[in-house]
Parts: structure tokens; C-alpha cells; sequence
């Protein structure tokens, strides 16, 4: 209950310490203790720290200028030299702060934002963010002057738009007209205002997407003026700790709310580093982002939310809330302006979340004449079917095949995984990073499939052939073949000392999948009277599908053969979406607007899925006599 | 920065414990070292502590039934008696809570709630809150239900009405639903859903109206169904620690954020007690409160909100918010619901506050035909003049000698208070709870100043009159006339040990007093080319103005002479204000309407008002002519 949490806030009476840092001239209060690389994200200087603060990579090298800096520990002695030490360096994250510390953090120190496919805009949009910067200047206070009798009042008659006002700009108002000398510049949401600032500086009004992935969170800061990328910030999602699929996420929940917040918070606060990198990376305090909009599947937008996902671990799938919220900064504890707008997108049902939203926004299938089909291929696969306007949609359990779970060496999409495969006199693998092979992650796993199929190695119902039947076959290859297995990667070669192998269990894996959004696909055009050759267009969302080999993927019948002219690849649709309804609010309403025309189709004990699925199985372009 | 209060919170982690409280079986988790009288407050059960918790008074009595309690302390083992132990008896105060423990609390435990002059309001008002608690009964969530896919949209399709929702609405809803068997009670603030609660709950809606005021605050807990008092708390204002009045408080706070928030908190917390208390007598959790209206004057306003009133130090004492503020309580920190809407009433100028605003409302001043004139004598003196539907107003600094400051022996009206005096052979005095008299307060100064001027023991112009000319002043009076004072109680009769006198400076005091009020009133009327004798009504506001006897005041010419047809007390009409616009929204609108109209005069450097002044220090009925 609240007055237990307020009385351990009061309880946790502590001294803080005040940190300078350089360049920037950024100087923090902090609770005695904290690092200097936590000071760091709170003054939004960032400083990079690949390994996870355990002091072992020693990249977080600072140098302290001035102020009284603790003994270096063993890790700071093991990875700095004495002439480091002499020089002042130090790792920000063992050393604690000390009040008066100058700290110069140098540029190779600064986080190195890592890159990722960014969610490119289909079309480009007219700024017209839901938050307005505006310059006023207010006439000063006087005895005579009777009818302006407040600060406020006298805001207001410079600028008659504003109705209501928030308590943190009010809060601020006074000092702000004091040090802008009577110019402040407002914050308008409408007619409401969030925040003033002293001064001009309406040149600075930023806005963030978020995109929070079951795995990955992104953060894009935009340029509410111009609509154009500033940069982008990638973090893990530390929910994975808690779970590495939704499902698990909400049986860790259980219904307990403290569970639920624990969940929450973790997002959260991995998320306040994003902010304080993006602000960081602007060069403006964290508290002048005066909005954000975030999207997720439905389970990461309740979770984002605090909203216990229990309903949608179970059937019927209900969950709590569809709709979009939009709430102030400061009620999900988020490190921007307290009163700055966070509206979450919509999302669809329990499976088809607003990343969907995203997709739908980004391919603007409902705005697009014809028929076409829309995919989303992540841990689920989302499929979004649009016929003249109309659009029905549904999930498919794809299950993560494509992110390495259930594949016997599968990974994911991270250094050392084999992400191009191809077959000459022998297998020729390419692994990310160009390191030692450990596994293969999905884009491999396409090539595995395409290539074994296109060679006659595995056929069209998954088994593996006879070696007896392919006489051709080069001896380099036919060694790796045993009956129920190939070897990719002999153990001498491989960056786990053992055969990197591909199973006939994994090729099962795959069909399911495969399966899975063929009949999802064909189960929707059923619903509309339609067959996959009536198809104007497939549109492939999700990072995945930027990454895999296209041929190989129509040949095995994970893409419809349609034509390479009326395929399109969406890249991060999710992250699009939420970009698209920051940068204008009509496309927030449009979107709004199109997630609420969508029909739901329940594919959960739906006859007509059950017959595709099994039909489906094959491993070739089209399957049954439409595909 | 929010970085290291957060840090702190988080930093602050510790064990807590369970405590359940008999009768009424409520049971709270507060952290460990808690004592079990604020656990008390926290499980709504308010145990009382007359001695402010130094474990002197003993009167914070608990029986332990069951639990691990801790050794009593020195000061239990002092007040409690050996049969009091063994029988389990302890004080709240100083046993500290132990995980499990189950207390009784004795009704002679309870609080007593102090009363005061309640705000009576002036006329019956229909109830028309601003918050609204409706039944639903909503469909069960099935697979078939394409249509009301989530939760909300369920509950909306029960009630239309809901626009947009709160995410503590949102994230209690599904809980609710399945504990409510799907009949929930909506609490909706227009077209906007605050909170949900299981089954229906529509027989209890409350909210609270609130005085805050600079020495005491009063909160009123109404029924919002019925408009009519439930019960009320009254408790010190804490900030009195860091001044006694308005100037002191913004002179500590120094427009430092910091000590501003001292102040807010300060206030809060004793609300948070409040709330509590007036909870537990309504037999309901706090947290299911949803509305407060507040008042105070414009330094109490700022505070309350945490705004800085530093402006209101120095000319032109410009306020930095006079209009009414609407804020969630989770954003005050006030422990009531969390989306509570929390409004405060409009102020008017720097000295002329939202308690005068409550003057203006409960007097009627706006509607009422003819001249009237309403005082608040307080701290300062409000004066309101309306004619006509027009309303102007002034502050003057009457200065607090009615609540005993710059009296030489004078006190707050507190136990020991001379409240009564007259005199007939000798001088009678009665005190405020018959203790042995400590000092005078303003009902008991009236009385003196009033008798004295009587018998001409004082002449009108102040002066102590020379015995000699008093030669039939029964000799027990002539024994208590000095020159320069008058001995009220002899020191073996008093509280004090010493003599209890009223000096020729105090009746001076009395006399600045007087004249400020007057001068106000007359420099009012005469902006309007109005005289005294024009008067069609006086209104006197204020606790003060119900005990003080009406004959002496105004034979004094404290209160103008207008006949006691015309005469009307309207008792603290602030805390009225407050209910009215609490129980009727149409009444808040009329009260901020009216509150916008008044047109403010700035006395300071008035010519008319300085010369007024002048002419008013003379201690009769009226003076220049028309008084």
C-alpha cells in the first residue's frame, strides 16, 4: 500500500553528491554511492558500458579533472596502467561518486549507438505533432495593473489559446518569466499547457517512438518540426530475464500485481536510459521531450502499462484494453517531461497487437485498392488481409522458429550465427560478425532449407532423401549427411568445440511454421471468396524478412509466389507505426481509425485453418493447387 | 532530480510487517519499526495521541491480542500499570509493529474528533458532484464475441458514456470484473472512467471538502449522494513549525524548490491523516474518495500546490495562479484515490484568497440586491463590498492580535484562554475549558476593551482614564488599575503563577485592528460614492466573529453600527465555500464565475485609505460622522 512505499522513500534518508560532467558542462545530484556511469545516464552524457557494468571490458574509461575519487578497485588496477591511473582515468562503472567530481567523459567513451534496421517511413508525412512549442512574451507584473492579476493571467493574455494548465508548468512559471526576462517559450498540448521554458526554444521540440519488442526495445527521437530521424537508441528488454516469450511473461505474472509492476518496471527503467542516451545524443535534458508513442504486441502494451496480461495467457484471449492511452510521463515513473503525452497505439486482440497496428499503418493496406496480404513474421505471425478497404485479420502460433527456439542449434540473430548458407562442391557457411560459427538463427535456416530442397537433400514432404538417389552430390557434402541429420559445421571449425548440426526434427519445425501462415493466409482469403492467384500484392513485415533469401523462401512456400513485382518488404513496421502517429496527429487518428474497421478472425478451433495447416506441410512454392 | 529520489526509494529497501487491527479486522503491511499508532492511521483505524506521540499522555491505549510485541519501553512502563501489561495493554506510540501482530483498539482509544464552528452552509444545495458512480453489469468475455473484443470495451458497451479511461481505472477493471461476478461500479468523472469497483458500491460516494487553514485545517467529509455531512477532522496546520504566518512561511522558503516542497509536504501529510481519519469513520478505505475540494488563502493555495509564493513576498504581491486547479491526488501525493480529482477554488489577488472566495460564495454577495458589506476577520481582514450584483474587494493587514499575537498575554483560543470577561463588583473571567486562566484570546479582548469602555476606564481614545475621575469604580476594580495596565487575574489564581495584565499597548493594537478594518470598509463604499449609512447589510465571517459578544464589538466600532436586523454571522465561511462547490459543480462554476468578477483594490499607498485609517482609531460606536 502506498503508505508503506512512501514511508521507505522518507525511510532512505541518504546524502546525495553533486558530479560535473564534460564536455557539455552537465552537473547532477546523486544518492551518495551511485556510479559514475549511472550519474553519467542521469546527467544524459551516457557513457558506454558494453559489458554490463561488471568491470571486466574496461570501455567505460572517464577521466576525473578535479575532486576527491576513491582508490581504484581490483578491476580498475587489472584493466587501466599505471599511466592511465596517473592520468586520471578511470572506469565509470566501479568508480562511486564523491561530491565536487569533475569527470571528462571522452568521445571514445560515448555510447556508440548500435545500429539496427531502422523503421524507414513508407511515405513522408507533414509534421503536425499533438504538441505545440510556442514563444510568448508576457507583460510584467505592477500595482496598476488590475486586470492581469497573476503569472499565469498575464500568460494567458499573450497567449489567449491556453484553457487549462498543468501544475508542473505553473510549478515552473515564475522562474522561467524571471530568467527569460518575461519571453518564456510554452508547451501546448491543444489548449492545455504542459511545461514552460525560459526563453526561446522553440528551435528544440523532440519527440520519441518507442518500439518495445518481446526482446529488443527502440527508441527513435524524431524532430517534431521537420518529421526526420535524429537518432535511434537500441536496448535488450530486460523482461527476457523474467521469460523469453510473452506466455512465460504472464505465468511469471500470475495475477500478482507486485509481479506485474517488477515486470513493468524493468521496461521502464531500461527504457529511461534510452531517454537519457537520446537526450544525451540532442544535446537537451531528458525533461524537455514533451512526448512519446509506443507500440508492442498486445501482452508488452499491458505490460508497458502495468496492466496484468492474465487474460491473455488463457481462451477466450480477452485482453484488458485495446484502445489507445495516453497518459502523462510522470504516472509510469518514464524520465521525460512529467506531463509529457505517452499514447500507447491501438492494438487488434490478444495476439494482434498494436506492432500489427503498426504494420497496417505503415503498409496502408486499408487505403491501398485490390486485394493484398500483409505479414508480420516474429515470434507469431500476424497476417492482415485488405480487399478495397476492408480489413480482416488473424494469429498464427508460428512459434519462434525464426528467432532459434525450438531449432536444435538454433540462435539468434547475434554474432556468430550463420545467416547465409550456400552450397557449392562443399557448404559454404557466413556467420554475423565474421566469427567462429555457434548456431544458426533464421535467415540461415531459410538458406539451409532452400539449398537442401534446391539439391534434391530434403524433399518436398520435409524427410530426408536416400543418399542413394542423389549420385551427384559432392563427396564433401555426402559426408555431412547422415539419416537423420547434416553436419554444417565440424566441431575443428565450429565456436562450440561440436558439430553444428541440422535435424530432421528442426525441418518439422520449420513446415509447422511454414504451415502455419499458409493456412492463416488461405484461411482469411477463404473468409473474403478469394484464392491466393486473385492476390495484387504481399507485403513482408518484420526485420526478418529484410534479411532471408527471397528466392529460397517463395521455393519452400513460406512466401506466396506471386511475382517478385507485387512483393514488398516492410522492414520494422511496429517501430513505422509508432513513428507515423508521433509525427501527426491526423495519422494518430487515422490509425486510431483503421485499427478499430479491423475484423478479427479466431483462428483457435477454426475448421477451415485446421484443413489448410494440414495441407500445407510441403516444402515447395504453393502447395495445394491455388498457392 | 527524479533520478535520485527514485534512487533513494529504491535504495531504501527494507522488510516490512502485517499488522491487523480489531474491531473492523483491517490489516495493513507497513515497513518494520513502524509504530502501531501510524499503522493505525494507515489501516484508517485512528488511534488518538493527545501528546503528539511523546508517550506522555498515555491516552494512546491498545490491547495486543496476538503477535511477537516488543518489551515495553521506559515511558510504558511508567503510564502503565503492572495489571496493564499482564492484560496486554500498551501504547500506540511506542510499540513498535511486529510482523502477524493483531491489536484491539479500545473505543476510550479512538480519536475524539475535536469539534469546531463547522461550516454551516447558508442554504440547502441539490446535489450535482462532479464525479458520478453508476452500475454496470457487463457481457462475459467469449470466443464468438467479435465485436467487444477487451475488457473496456465491454464495460463501454455497458455504459455508453465512457470516452476515455484512466489507466487506474484500466488496471483495476479486470479484477474487478471477476470479483464483481462481471457487475462493477463505474466511478466516472463526466465522460471519463476514474476507478472501478466490484459489485455495486453506489450507496457509498463521498468526498471531502477541505480548509487549509494557516494555523488549522479542517477537512469535511460529505455524502455526495445527500449533500450532508458526514463528519469532519480538524488538525494543526504543520507548517506552523516553519512560521506562524504567511510572511514567515515564504521568507523560510526562500523560492527554493526544495523548501518549498518541505512545505507541501508538510501540509500533505497531516491531510494524509485527515483523509484517514474521516475514512475510517465513514467505515470506508481512503482510497475510494474521488473528490476534494480546496480552499485557503493565496500563500496556503500555492503551498497546498507546491507552487512557490515567493512573488506574493514583495509589491506587487502578484500571485503566480489566482484561477481554480484540477489535479489527479496521485499527483499531490494525497493518499485518496489516486486519480481523485483534487480542485482547488480560484483566489483573487496576493492577500485577498479562495477563503475569501468562500466568503463571497456562502454570503450570497453577488446575487443579493442592495449594499452589503462582508468582513473575514482572520489573520488579515478581507473586506468585500457588494452593490448590485457588483463586487469589489481589499485586504487590510488587521494584523492577528484576535489571535493573541502582539497581545502581551494574549493565546490562541486553546484550554486556559480567558474567552468571557465581565465585570460587576470585581473583575470575572471564565476560560476555555474552565482550566486556570493563561491568557486572553480575541472573544475575551472584546470584552475587556468593551467592559472597560463601559465603565470609562478607557476612554475612546484609548487612554487608560485617570482613577480620579472614576470615583465610583468598586474598590476591587481600582485595586487591579495601574497606570499603563490592568491586572485581569493575580498570579495566585492564574496558570501561569504570575499576574495575567492588559496593557495600555494592547488596547493600541486593538486600536490599529479597528481602524485597518474600518478604514477597508470606508474606502470601499466611498470608490463606490457610497456611505456607511447606506449599508443594507453587514456579513461577518470568521469562527472569531460567532464567539465574540456583538454589543461590545460594535460599541467599540469593530463592527458598524447598522442595527442587528442587518447584522449576519456566517461562521467559517471557507470551509462552506469549499462544500458548496464540492456537493454542486453548478455551484463551483458560480463560485469561479464570481470570483472572476470581483474587482480587487490594492490599499497599499491608497491615499483615501490612509486617511480613513487616521480618522478611525477612536474606540467608539462608529467615528467621523457616518459610523
Amino acid at each position: 500500500m502506498s503508505v508503506s512505499s512512501e514511508s521507505q522513500a522518507t525511510a532512505a534518508v541518504q546524502t546525495t553528491a553533486r558530479v560535473t560532467f564534460l564536455p557539455g558542462d552537465r552537473t547532477v545530484e546523486v544518492p551518495s554511492g551511485t556510479t559514475v556511469l549511472h550519474a553519467s545516464r542521469a546527467a544524459g552524457v551516457a557513457v558506454d558500458a558494453p559489458c554490463g557494468e561488471q568491470g571486466k571490458c574496461g570501455k567505460c574509461r572517464v577521466r576525473v579533472l578535479r575532486g576527491a575519487a576513491a582508490a581504484p578497485d581490483a578491476h580498475e588496477r587489472a584493466l587501466l596502467t599505471a599511466a592511465d591511473l596517473a592520468d586520471g582515468i578511470r572506469l565509470a562503472c566501479e568508480l562511486p561518486v564523491a561530491d565536487g567530481l569533475v569527470v571528462e567523459v571522452p568521445e571514445t567513451s560515448r555510447i556508440q549507438i548500435r545500429r539496427k534496421a531502422t523503421a524507414e517511413l513508407r511515405r513522408a508525412i507533414a509534421p503536425a505533432p499533438a504538441t505545440a512549442k510556442v514563444l510568448a512574451r508576457v507583460a510584467k507584473p505592477s500595482l496598476e495593473d488590475a486586470d492581469l492579476r497573476d503569472d499565469l493571467a498575464r500568460l494567458r493574455a499573450a497567449l489567449p489559446q491556453i484553457a487549462t494548465a498543468e501544475l508542473a508548468a505553473v510549478r515552473a512559471l515564475h522562474a522561467a518569466l524571471v530568467e527569460g526576462d518575461y519571453t518564456v517559450t510554452a508547451v501546448l498540448d491543444g489548449d492545455r499547457l504542459l511545461g514552460v521554458e525560459p526563453g526561446d526554444t522553440t528551435f528544440a521540440h523532440y519527440g520519441v517512438a518507442l518500439d518495445v519488442g518481446t526482446t529488443t526495445l527502440v527508441g527513435y527521437l524524431i524532430d517534431l518540426r521537420t518529421g526526420e530521424d535524429v537518432t535511434h537508441c537500441v536496448q535488450p528488454n530486460p523482461q527476457a530475464s523474467y521469460g523469453a516469450d510473452v506466455i512465460s511473461r504472464i505465468e511469471f505474472a500470475m495475477g500478482d500485481p507486485a509481479r506485474v509492476e517488477t515486470l513493468r518496471r524493468a521496461v521502464t527503467d531500461a527504457v529511461n536510459e534510452i531517454l537519457a542516451t537520446l537526450a544525451a545524443e540532442a544535446g537537451i535534458p531528458a525533461e524537455r521531450i514533451y512526448e512519446m508513442t509506443a507500440v508492442g504486441n498486445t501482452c508488452m502494451s499491458h505490460l508497458f502499462l502495468g496492466i496484468d496480461p492474465l487474460p491473455l495467457g488463457h481462451a477466450p484471449y480477452t485482453p484488458v484494453v485495446t484502445a489507445s492511452l495516453c497518459l502523462p510521463a510522470a504516472e509510469l515513473g518514464l524520465r521525460m517531461h512529467p506531463r509529457a503525452l505517452v499514447r500507447t497505439l491501438p492494438n487488434i486482440a490478444g495476439f494482434v497487437g498494436a506492432d500489427t497496428v503498426g504494420v497496417l499503418a505503415a503498409s496502408a493496406l486499408r487505403s491501398l485498392p485490390g486485394l493484398r496480404v500483409a505479414v508480420d513474421i516474429g515470434t507469431n505471425c500476424e497476417v492482415l488481409v485488405g480487399m478495397d478497404g476492408r480489413v480482416i485479420a488473424c494469429s498464427t502460433a508460428a512459434g519462434p522458429a525464426f528467432e532459434g527456439a525450438k531449432i536444435s542449434h538454433g540462435m539468434r540473430a547475434q554474432p556468430g550465427a550463420i545467416d547465409r548458407l550456400s552450397i557449392g562442391e562443399d557448404l559454404h557457411v557466413h556467420t554475423i560478425g565474421e566469427r567462429p560459427p555457434r548456431g544458426v538463427c533464421g535467415s540461415g535456416v531459410i538458406d539451409i532449407i532452400g539449398e537442401f530442397r534446391r539439391l534434391g537433400i530434403i524433399e518436398s514432404s520435409g524427410r530426408f532423401a536416400d543418399l542413394d538417389d542423389l549420385p551427384h552430390l559432392p563427396e564433401a557434402i555426402r559426408a555431412r549427411l547422415r539419416e537423420d541429420a547434416a553436419v554444417l559445421v565440424w566441431a575443428q571449425d565450429s565456436g562450440t568445440g561440436q558439430d553444428i548440426l541440422f535435424t530432421q526434427q528442426d525441418i518439422r519445425e520449420i513446415q509447422l511454421v511454414k504451415a502455419a501462415i499458409y493456412a492463416g493466409i488461405a484461411t482469411l482469403l477463404e473468409k473474403l471468396g478469394k484464392t491466393f492467384d486473385e492476390l495484387d500484392g504481399v507485403l513482408i513485415a518484420g526485420a526478418f524478412g529484410t534479411y532471408i533469401n527471397r528466392e529460397h523462401a517463395i521455393n519452400i512456400g513460406l512466401i506466396p509466389d506471386v511475382g517478385a513485382e507485387k512483393l514488398t518488404f516492410l522492414g520494422n513496421a511496429a517501430g513505422a507505426g509508432a513513428k507515423m502517429a508521433l509525427i501527426s496527429r491526423h495519422e494518430f487518428a487515422a490509425i486510431q481509425d483503421a485499427a478499430h474497421g479491423v475484423e478479427y478472425v479466431e483462428l483457435a478451433g477454426d475448421a477451415a485453418f485446421r484443413d489448410h495447416f494440414a495441407l500445407a506441410m510441403l516444402l515447395a512454392p504453393g502447395c495445394e493447387d491455388d498457392w
